[in-house]
């Protein structure tokens, strides 16, 4: 942070803008993270959870549509595949990719700053 | 992550789920911060911005009556607070609290994990 922006006084004289360099890459992951049930599926996940039943089961309230749903999402973003079983009885997995797996400090630093700072009445938007 | 949760052996025994600690306020935290727009309001607060007519203008496509929503929020939240200046010309600041601030390090950790991973034309939901 500099001066210039600081105090905004070239911004005034000048019409100056200081530059805040919005990174559409920024923009894509946070909105990405943080769609509705996207970032408690990544927790189930990284928790290792693998199994469809298992994540559907550590996600209260969470529809069988919603979830299929999101996972096709994050499938499709690369961050998730999912694996049927060869033989049966018929088993799906999904597994964090390299990519997906990168996110664990992302996810770890939202989930100390709520641990510090969101209140525990706090409820996710469902 | 241990045997029970990678094999889910047990659960497939005993109908045992193993235990994944969904935590509300992380559910809450993550999607707060990835709330359409709420993402690169921060980023440019973060940055330094703090009055009204730079955060607005740092994000291109962003609508008055959406930052005007979304900046309640945060204020709602206490993550930022409102300042008028106390004599003319009129100007609104706003500035990060100390909880606001503290959310640098996830920021960060999302924003290094867009540089490495999101592909450059990735655009955010707008």
């Amino acid at each position: 942070m500099d001066d210039v922006v600081t105090t905004g006084k070239l911004a005034d004289v000048t019409g100056y803008r200081p530059d805040y360099h919005l990174c559409p890459q920024y923009h894509h992951a946070i909105e990405l993270i943080g769609k509705r049930w996207t970032g408690v599926i990544l927790g189930a996940l990284l928790y290792g959870h693998s199994r469809y039943a298992d994540i559907r089961g550590a996600v209260p309230h969470l529809s069988d549509t919603m979830l299929g749903q999101r996972l096709r999402e994050l499938e499709a973003e690369g961050i998730v595949t999912r694996e049927v079983s060869a033989r049966p009885p018929v088993r799906v997995d999904y597994r964090l990719t390299e990519k997906g797996r990168a996110l664990e400090a992302a996810i770890g630093a939202i989930s100390a700053w709520a641990d510090h700072w969101v209140e525990p009445h706090a409820e996710g938007d469902s």
